[in-house]
């Protein structure tokens, strides 16, 4: 059972809690809150991250290996009612369990340190359900981080922690560089740096045939709305468009992003 | 201007209007409302197809083209205030336009009658977003036609038509039919049917070396959360997974389609 209950949405723990759906308590707190089974199992995996842990009644009993692992490395967890949970968390549904985690992201410095294959940058992307599909796929086809620079939506934001489905816990995430800085570690590291816009000169088929995607890579998304600004389409080593073969006039964001990740992973496994 | 003005959300046209967000009534009037400039556009293109047009004045002036071609086609044009389609639209901020159109579905015969070389099945898809993103997927992927079985959401659901940003009027739609008429029918089309599920025996990779995505080929798609019935995976020629390189444990239904959707895309025009 959970080691302690509160019965009030003004419990001081809950309210702290509560304040991390807000951008600037997280930053001051260094903490976000992830909900759902799925998220504490992958918070769980990593050590120190897990800070504390809200559960009803109801979840405690359908997830008791969760609540067990988490009593026995010494997080706290509190047991508190729907009115509670339904306070905390930010679904329509919440689905009973809610962690609050320490900040996960790392330096652009170390996310680069290791010869990376394959990274993805997002760059105006502000819409967190799409951030957080980009961040999921792009952990999917294997790539070895993920940096949101600041023109980019937070990365802690619940919509995107949700949508990444645990993701955000698997592979290094950096937050907040600007891109002016990332383009030159990028090429540091070995990467060609490749943006997805659709007015790019050559189609990805092009720069499948021609090679370019064979090798170390950098990805760079933009906006949903209007694509990528003059100055990062002129600081990239190419800008490529994902090809229209019929009528419609583009591909949302996170179906452009899937489909170029998953080219240039086929591309390096078969290189 | 507008031949008319509407000022009363009591007005019967607007009520009957507004009825159109429910399935039931749109079923009854074979018609069903599209949002917003893109979709305008895109109904105008095609004969019969756009009933009535509802635009506020802001909306009037900013798309002039877009009205006087309507006013052109004989299509009763209302002016509306803000409250008015805020009663008739189905998003937070509306755009101002909005469409009653006929419906633009077809006949499982008509769909697969020339040769297909690519056709997008959805059979199982809840969520009407998920749906009209796939459409919006299939259309720029090439697909010849995309059928939505009994067993998925209404393809003229508001968040559907939305989703697929126009392409609901590109290519051929069939509605409703169920799973076990379509099979037989694809096949009879010469099409392979590949169905995508995280359980399958081959990855989309073996699939693509193995030269079976180069010919006419139907994808089927299943459930955002539990995939293809066994029913479904034991009829169709083959059951392909996504490969998952990295930590996640899926792809969501949309991206999963994508990287489907463009790998037969690309196979079928290098072969």
């Amino acid at each position: 059972m959970a080691g302690r209950e509160l019965s009030s949405t003004r419990s001081p723990r809950v309210k702290a809690a509560r304040r991390l759906a807000k951008r600037a308590f997280r930053r001051r707190d260094g903490r976000f809150l992830a909900e759902g089974p799925q998220a504490v199992r992958e918070a769980l995996a990593l050590d120190g991250v897990l800070c504390e842990l809200f559960a009803t009644a109801e979840a405690e009993n359908r997830h008791q290996d969760l609540v067990a692992r988490a009593e026995k490395s010494g997080i706290p967890v509190f047991r508190v009612g729907a009115d509670v949970m339904a306070e905390l968390a930010q679904t329509v549904t919440p689905q009973g369990l809610l962690a609050v985690c320490r900040f996960v992201d790392v330096s652009l410095e170390s996310a680069l340190a290791s010869s990376p294959r394959l990274v993805t940058v997002l760059a105006h992307v502000r819409d967190p359900g799409n951030a957080g599909t980009v961040l999921r796929t792009a952990d999917a086809a294997g790539s070895d981080s993920v940096i949101f620079t600041d023109a980019s939506v937070d990365s802690y934001n619940g919509k995107c922690v949700r949508a990444s489905a645990g993701s955000i816990f698997h592979l290094p995430v950096v937050m907040g560089p600007r891109f002016g800085e990332v383009i030159p570690a990028l090429k540091a590291a070995g990467l060609t740096v490749v943006a997805a816009d659709g007015a790019g000169e050559s189609s990805l088929d092009t720069a499948l045939e021609a090679g370019t995607l064979g090798g170390p890579t950098a990805w760079v998304f933009g906006n949903e709305a209007w694509g990528l600004p003059e100055e990062i389409l002129a600081a990239v080593d190419e800008v490529v468009r994902v090809p229209i073969y019929g009528g419609a006039e583009s591909l949302n964001l996170a179906t452009a992003a899937a489909v170029c990740l998953y080219t240039s992973a086929r591309a390096q496994r078969a290189g």
